[in-house]
């Protein structure tokens, strides 16, 4: 029987919530599909651990993640301690030291989730946003000069390589000829008059290189503006690291589903570990109470269910967490409801 | 009688169209309020003038705008000349050329439009957007390195100076002040470490010596959310030259507004003449049908006659705005309606 060896990243807030519903709903399909999950769980990674011991996690932190095949992170951050030293000292060191260049952020409408769009109907949006995930604006090079005289200013470079770029709009294309065929690329040309001119070129060359996939470009502008007029006509979006990120959760928004969202942070080739997380925070106002929304954690975990080469135990996750919401009035606080994490997941496993 | 000397720039596509309607609503209220505009109009700074002679205006075209008291233009662009000759050689050097630091775009849900979203309520929204409009993401500084071979890579710096920043936050604050004292900073710290902490910086600094100004921060991703979960809580909502353009579009369009934003490029202290726009661009599908929706150029040059010294004229502009969409059925088609621009004009100066 495979076995999986997961690493588990509670984080901080409700992440720590949120994976033992998600570990509930693997084992239970892994029971069904004939595989099973071994778990090692990293609970100290934390901003805890950062205001004790100086560091988010240990120096060898990625070696011990090595190993495992894949890692599922709950969330990352807490007010006391600056994003700067919480994300950049464990989430974004593993994107990046794992080589996860693509982040794919599915956002669909499900019945029984009132969307605040009208246009965004059950059934009729879902789209993928993926987003670059290791280059581009979201870049380690730059500094301050003049700190605290008049003349102070701050720089910051973004930098697109070819060999980064290509790859994830390989991958996006390739995904939009298994989907519907459609792919939006996310642009500013005509204002970022340096990276994303090129961007947009390597766009048109894998463009080219997929005629079987229909494809535009939209200025990030005029993009946001359609994701709220007209959410349906996407299927999948390919954007840059600071692009992906603002569409991924405007959709989401649009889909009435932050607290549903799921990414997955891919490394393709398989060399390293690949990452799923919800994408809604820690969220310090609601930790502790036991009311944390689970189906972003439990929609990565299909996610990672897909990538692990289980596509029908993936399939049977979406279809409870769409049955559990078009068919039952229970649901978390965020959504209107007012049950608890548990008893949520607890119907969501009676529709597994 | 004051006389305003006014420069018209009515560029490609509808901005042709758009602008004499503009000129009869100016002419009408200043009649009523006792001034006059004189009108010097650069028909052919556009595109046709670059395929022709190859600059979109001439080599002294700021000169030639420099004594004028403002500035109305309708749109630039067209499918046939790059972004990055047409705009980079006429829209973007004015902005800069006479330091239009202030990028002013309101946003409100008019009764009689129908808003894409649920809680977009007519007389609930009525916002802001201040975006820094000559530094930040939209920078010349970057290029590209080993062109057309594997290893080609594009960089583009983003410069954040303390003066450019202070003094767009001192206006978006000062306004604030003078409107429901709430003001709400877009960022993006977390992932982009250099430029936007920076940013935070200076935002706090600002929001201390202005106690009287409610104010907060979010990052971009879940700010844009927001817009569209929540769009009746901001009042002023200040950010960077890339996130301004986001969001003023992004909200135009949960206002069901696209076709009616306006935007004023503002040199506060009057060194130079300021530039007033409609947000919408040349629409080339529609260009020469004479269905343009002139209200974007209306509402633009309301912003004009407010920074002459007018509020009360600018007023009675809006009003009529507001009347004409709540009051009547006659719209252009991009609101639903049948009305030719000509029409959807006649209509408006009846209600003025
Ligand atoms: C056309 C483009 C360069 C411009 C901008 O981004 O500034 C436009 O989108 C705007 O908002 O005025
Ligand atoms: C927390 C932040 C750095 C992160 C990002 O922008 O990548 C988050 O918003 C996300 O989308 O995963």
């Amino acid at each position: 029987m495979t076995n999986h060896r997961i690493a588990l990243i509670p984080g901080d807030g409700i992440g720590t919530e949120v994976l033992p519903p998600a570990q509930r709903v693997l084992d239970t399909v892994g029971r069904r599909h004939g595989f099973t999950f071994s778990y090692t769980s990293f609970d100290d990674w934390s901003c805890e651990r950062y205001l004790r011991e100086g560091a988010m996690m240990p120096p060898d932190g990625l070696d011990r993640l090595r190993d495992k095949d894949a890692i599922l992170l709950g969330a990352v951050g807490r007010p006391d301690v600056p994003d700067h030293v919480s994300l950049w000292g464990l989430l974004i060191p593993i994107r990046r030291g794992f080589r996860q260049y693509v982040n794919l952020r599915p956002v669909r409408v499900f019945e029984g989730i009132d969307s605040p769009v009208r246009g965004a109907v059950a059934g009729k949006v879902d789209l993928v946003v993926v987003r670059e995930n290791v280059e581009g604006e979201y870049s380690e090079i730059g500094g301050r000069l003049h700190r605290g005289f008049p003349e102070e200013a701050a720089v910051q470079e973004s930098v697109f390589t070819r060999a980064g770029v290509t790859r994830v709009l390989d991958h996006a294309f390739a995904l939009a000829a298994g989907r519907r065929g459609r792919l939006t690329s996310a642009t500013k040309s005509n204002g970022i008059v340096h990276t994303l001119p090129f961007w947009d070129e390597l766009v048109a060359e894998c463009g080219a290189a997929h005629p079987e996939v229909a494809w535009d470009q939209e200025h990030i502008d005029a993009l946001a503006a359609k994701f709220v007029l007209d959410p349906a006509r996407f299927d999948v979006v390919v954007a840059s690291n600071l692009f992906g990120d603002i569409l991924s959760d405007l959709a989401a928004a649009v889909a009435g589903s932050i607290g549903i969202a799921p990414a997955a942070n891919l490394n393709p080739e398989r060399e390293f570990p690949s990452m799923f997380e919800p994408v809604h925070g820690s969220a310090p106002d609601i930790a502790g109470r036991g009311i944390a929304n689970p189906l972003g954690a439990i929609w990565s975990a299909a996610l990672m269910l897909d990538h692990l080469g289980h596509p029908e135990a993936a399939a049977d996750v979406t279809d409870a967490i769409a049955a559990v919401l078009a068919k039952t009035d229970v649901r978390t606080p965020d959504l209107g409801g007012t049950a608890a994490t548990a008893e949520f997941t607890d119907r969501l496993l009676e529709l597994l």
